[in-house]
């Protein structure tokens, strides 16, 4: 066996067949995952980059050794982080994305035909070169839609320069270690809070309960004491740790649990629905403990 | 490194820590779990059952190598197979476990008052002999409740022989491979269905709707073909793969979209609460269209 557990993750057992296995153990556990074909593999000025075709999930976008969305299941996170903010504000036009490389979230946002323009702000190219070249499942077909703008540069930056300009920020970031972790401190919320419009809303993922629930617990607490309605969504995420994640989103005047279940853009959409809608709101015992 | 992906699942890596990897893939991936301390391993008559104290889910109940049950999330499955069917019949009586061994659904059925007689039937005593033992978080401390029967027999041989006995019946089965299998054909059903008393209903764990779909639709399907109420719901079950996990209720009278949320026993509940009892039949576009 080569490199078992070690590296980026990547190595072969005794009888050839290739495996990608979580770099560093998470949780007490890895997952290992059975890889028909290596797509792509290259090393940005951020971090490695690959694209694998697994067997249980499709193609994969996999970063410095970890699965980041896959072609099986990516729809669910995109879908969830996308459609409850944008639904719950009455007229998104203008919109920010923090992070979200592999263009999925993008693709959702402009189901909404109000949204006339979208900032996606990711650091690293080379994620968006590969997702929309070997991921078309997750990053969509062909060219971006003509409202978005690709600006390659620090998410934190970025948004520290705007001033009350977006209806709707959707912060699609990693886990909070290493350079995604300031996307997780209030000081980066409250520059969020200032991009925002009079009635902006915004909306991040918080992690998951199980296995970050300090980091869920602060997140609530963080944007509450900034924004009068703040409200923590959950969905099933099968490729991520213990699959449950969740997402919060912090409002200056829309409030998903009064309205915007019946503006929900339907098409083609493969999670999301207006029972959905209503239902991720409704957090288990454990969950709610949480946010007291 | 001894005995890699090999045998009943454990092996120690070069540094000589413990580790638990599924004994086959499943899905092309396998997870694999820190193990700090085995508690108890033995032969049983019917399979290898061991009590293992994991790094990321504290202790774990191990069958051939699989992660059954654990301290930290065990509570969601229980929770989530006994509360919503008690609560939809307006005056359960008279329960039937089939499976269950470690003894966690039984904890949760005798919540209800109304309960009078639980048979409890698993077919390895090893099972609630090591859960009772070493996994009191999951079977619950001391004694069983005088309400539950324990017999320790073939599930379907036992139902076989019920005629109009039961108020409920729980099928807490694993998975369909092996002498499981039977617990998700028709004819299984059909003898359940005669067991119930006229106003009756049952619940069965139906496998995840990413990696088992035609599990559950086959299920769904076999279930409307005898009782003219069948609903399904979800919960997330961090330690099961992908997390998403499907029950269905299948219904002789009361339906659970109707009546049940009022009676459910919420004392000492970590998962169900009211809201959860609606918002678990709220179910996504993709697991929808599996039950069409």
């Amino acid at each position: 066996m080569e490199n078992t557990f070690g590296g980026q993750g990547f190595f072969k057992d005794a009888s050839g067949t290739l495996w990608l296995s979580d770099p560093e153990e998470r949780f007490g556990f890895r997952s290992t995952w059975k890889v028909n074909q290596v797509l792509c593999q290259v090393n940005s000025a951020f971090q490695e980059v690959a694209v694998v075709e697994t067997e249980g999930f499709g193609k994969a976008l996999v970063l410095d050794g970890i699965v980041q969305t896959t072609e099986k299941d990516g729809f669910i996170y995109n879908e969830m982080i996308s459609h409850i903010p944008l639904a719950t504000h009455p007229h998104p036009q203008d919109i920010c994305i923090i992070g979200g490389g592999d263009c999925g979230v993008a693709r959702e946002a402009v189901k909404y035909p109000s949204v006339r323009n979208v900032d996606m702000v990711e650091i690293d190219p080379v994620v968006v070169e590969v997702s929309r070249k070997y991921l078309p499942e997750v990053a969509g077909e062909g060219e971006l839609d003509p409202r978005v703008q690709l600006h390659y540069e620090d998410g934190t930056l970025f948004i520290r320069n705007q001033s009350h300009v977006y209806d709707a920020v959707i912060v699609d970031s990693s886990d909070p270690v290493g350079p995604g972790a300031v996307l997780f401190e209030k000081d980066f919320y409250e520059d969020v809070y200032h991009s925002l419009k009079e009635d902006g809303l915004m909306v991040c993922q918080s992690e998951s309960p199980v296995f970050h629930p300090d980091v869920l617990t602060r997140v609530h607490q963080s944007l509450k004491e900034l924004f009068p309605v703040v409200r923590t969504y959950l969905a099933t995420v099968p490729t991520y740790p213990g699959g449950i994640w969740s997402f919060t989103v912090a409002s200056k005047s829309y409030d998903p649990l009064q309205e915007g279940r019946e503006r929900l853009q339907l098409k083609d959409n493969r999670y999301v629905n207006r029972e959905i809608f209503d239902a991720c709101f409704q957090l288990p015992v454990y969950v709610r403990e949480l946010l007291k």
